[in-house]
């Protein structure tokens, strides 16, 4: 079978205030279009398909249009499961009916032993659970979430058809992933995600919650990685889906690039540099903007004046150099207040204290003084 | 046809802070009895499905078994619309699937044009909605909601099919009927209700909003009232479900009660009555009880000593006597405060000042004398 692989849609989240759902949906649009044009049999969505478990209203409209449009309209079978951002109780909703078109959503632990049958494929669907569920599925005690992988795949297995693929869709934390921000992290109490090794049984393992596609350096287990940028430590990261044809003897997986609606970008620059039109001019000032300030002065009504340039800042940082590693000249304890704090700002600064600095420095240190005696 | 009129349910209340899920679950059952043994058609849900628009986990997943329950597993063609109290978005999720098996859920206005057929009734579903929504479906300026239904009502007719009877299921406030004081009030600016008359085609209106099945007195229009008693004011109300019968030439309406699990009763006794076992094992200690406390003393730890024995207590009350409307024996300006406030004490409560209260009077109006100055 061919199908795609997406996740982590988050519909409903915002970037640092900024709504997204506008973006969200041009990306939906965008996964339908490559859906159509590369004839998949199937679209996956491994979890986080909101970003909170009480969704805001419109965040529900866009997602009761999409899912009734991917499947209702345009017929393809959907085979999704709740993330750790979703409520698996309201994120169930109607997913009794749902099955009648092809649309498996499966929100509950107890619900993902029986696979999805393709004519060469089993898929798998677990949602993502926490040790409790699993407690209650087996009745015994898991301290880790990998103790209770180990008995959730191995009840799968049973299951296995040796005439077709196999092909797990899930939502956790596999050993030897690299992060992002924008990740909730899902180790409770100690607890960490599973094994590389443990999913080596399956012909190829759909996964959400990591948001970048290549925080796995596997062949047959990826992250498909979120469908737009959802925090500045992604800025870089390419976004899209995996198109992955699998059978018994077969495999194949190629990513299909998501153009984003509105880029996260990082500049550098002084104040009076982004003010500049010879500057902003020359960069996308329309996208999503992390600025790192590289003056010291105080600037009076900076937000303002920047946002009259830059409508979607993000955030404003002034750059802050490297924290020095060489050793200081003299160990500390040899050194009087004013000379360790002069040699320290230097260390920091590359600069010298100015005299008025220099005067500060002495009557805040007098003012300590006098405050200790 | 022959159908079960419910409305009302409001999953997810809570009666002064108890939880009601495990007697709506109750009540959900005997509805389910009923429309079994009573054989019918469908069953109609006339609104505030849910109490809030953002239900709470449990009470979605309540809601969730028992639709599921219902349609998927019973097989019953379900009729349902969103009330005030629902929210007509998060409702929606699934709607589109859910009338692939008969379980035709309105939240729009958009969608109360197209009736239900039956073999030899129409019946229309029309959810709650603000005067906006009609202003947007019709494009023009709409001040009450009398008004607007008029407009919506006008264009329903011309879908009738004059060879069957015709159903129309709503939530509102009638005008002429009577309210309690657990339904929030449908009046935004002035606008109240709509019209008795303005139902008059229709051969039968299953209404909800209104939680007593007597609330209005009209053969043809009716509320069914909640499967539960809400409040306090509905404690005398018998709650249950209309049998309707309807077709191009007959009609016919049964009440079919729902007996409550756990009753609103109101007591009036005296806290030593109440603590009295002779008193408290002759009535119903288990139900949901107001209590008017006719002492006027005070009791230390009263609540802790009554929740031992009434472990449901939804209120305590002193008894207020009536206030007296005979007039005083001389006009107020002619008595002296002393005087005054003696005379309304009496009045009040049937009592003349002990010597200590006397002493109190004299001395507060001192003070109050006194700061005056």
């Amino acid at each position: 079978m061919r199908f795609l692989h997406t996740a982590d849609w988050h519909i409903g989240k915002k970037l640092h205030g900024y709504d997204l759902l506008q973006e969200q949906e041009q990306a939906i649009q965008q996964i339908r279009q490559i859906a159509a044009t590369e004839a998949v049999d199937a679209i996956v969505i491994a979890g986080d398909l909101y970003d909170r478990t009480v969704p805001a209203t419109d965040a529900v409209e866009l997602f009761n249009k999409w899912i009734q449009q991917l499947n209702l309209t345009d017929g393809w079978p959907l085979l999704a499961i709740s993330g750790n951002h979703d409520s698996p109780i309201r994120l169930e909703t109607g997913s009794a009916w749902f099955s009648q078109s092809e649309f498996y959503l499966r929100t509950k632990l107890a619900e993902a032993f029986q696979p999805i049958e393709f004519p060469d494929t089993q898929v798998f669907l677990l949602p993502y659970f926490e040790p409790i569920a699993a407690r209650l599925y087996f009745e015994q005690e898991y301290k880790t979430i990998q103790a209770a992988i180990t008995d959730v795949l191995a009840e799968m297995k049973q299951q296995f058809d040796p005439a077709k693929a196999h092909v797990l869709v899930t939502h956790f934390f596999v050993s030897g992933s690299s992060r992002t921000d924008s990740e909730t992290t899902l180790t409770i109490g100690g607890l960490d995600g599973i094994s590389l090794s443990a999913l080596a049984d399956f012909d190829y393992v759909a996964l959400g919650h990591l948001h970048g596609k290549d925080a796995l350096k596997a062949e047959r287990v990826r992250y498909s990685g979120s469908p737009l940028k959802y925090s500045l430590s992604e800025r870089t990261q390419q976004k899209g889906v995996w198109i992955v044809d699998v059978g018994p003897d077969h495999f194949d997986c190629q990513f299909r690039e998501i153009t984003p609606p509105k880029d996260i970008q990082l500049v550098t620059a002084s104040f009076q540099e982004l003010l500049d039109p010879a500057y902003y001019e020359l960069i996308q000032r329309d996208a999503f903007l992390a600025i790192q300030l590289t003056d010291r002065a105080v600037i009076p009504n900076m937000m303002n004046r920047l946002r009259a340039v830059y409508p979607y800042i993000l955030q404003v940082e002034r750059q802050t150099r490297q924290t020095q590693t060489t050793t200081l000249a003299q160990p500390v304890q040899q050194l009087a207040p004013p000379a360790l704090f002069q040699q320290f700002f230097t260390k920091a600064t590359n600069e010298t204290l100015t005299a008025t600095q220099s005067d500060w420095l002495a009557r805040g240190l007098a003012a300590i003084k006098e405050a200790e005696q």
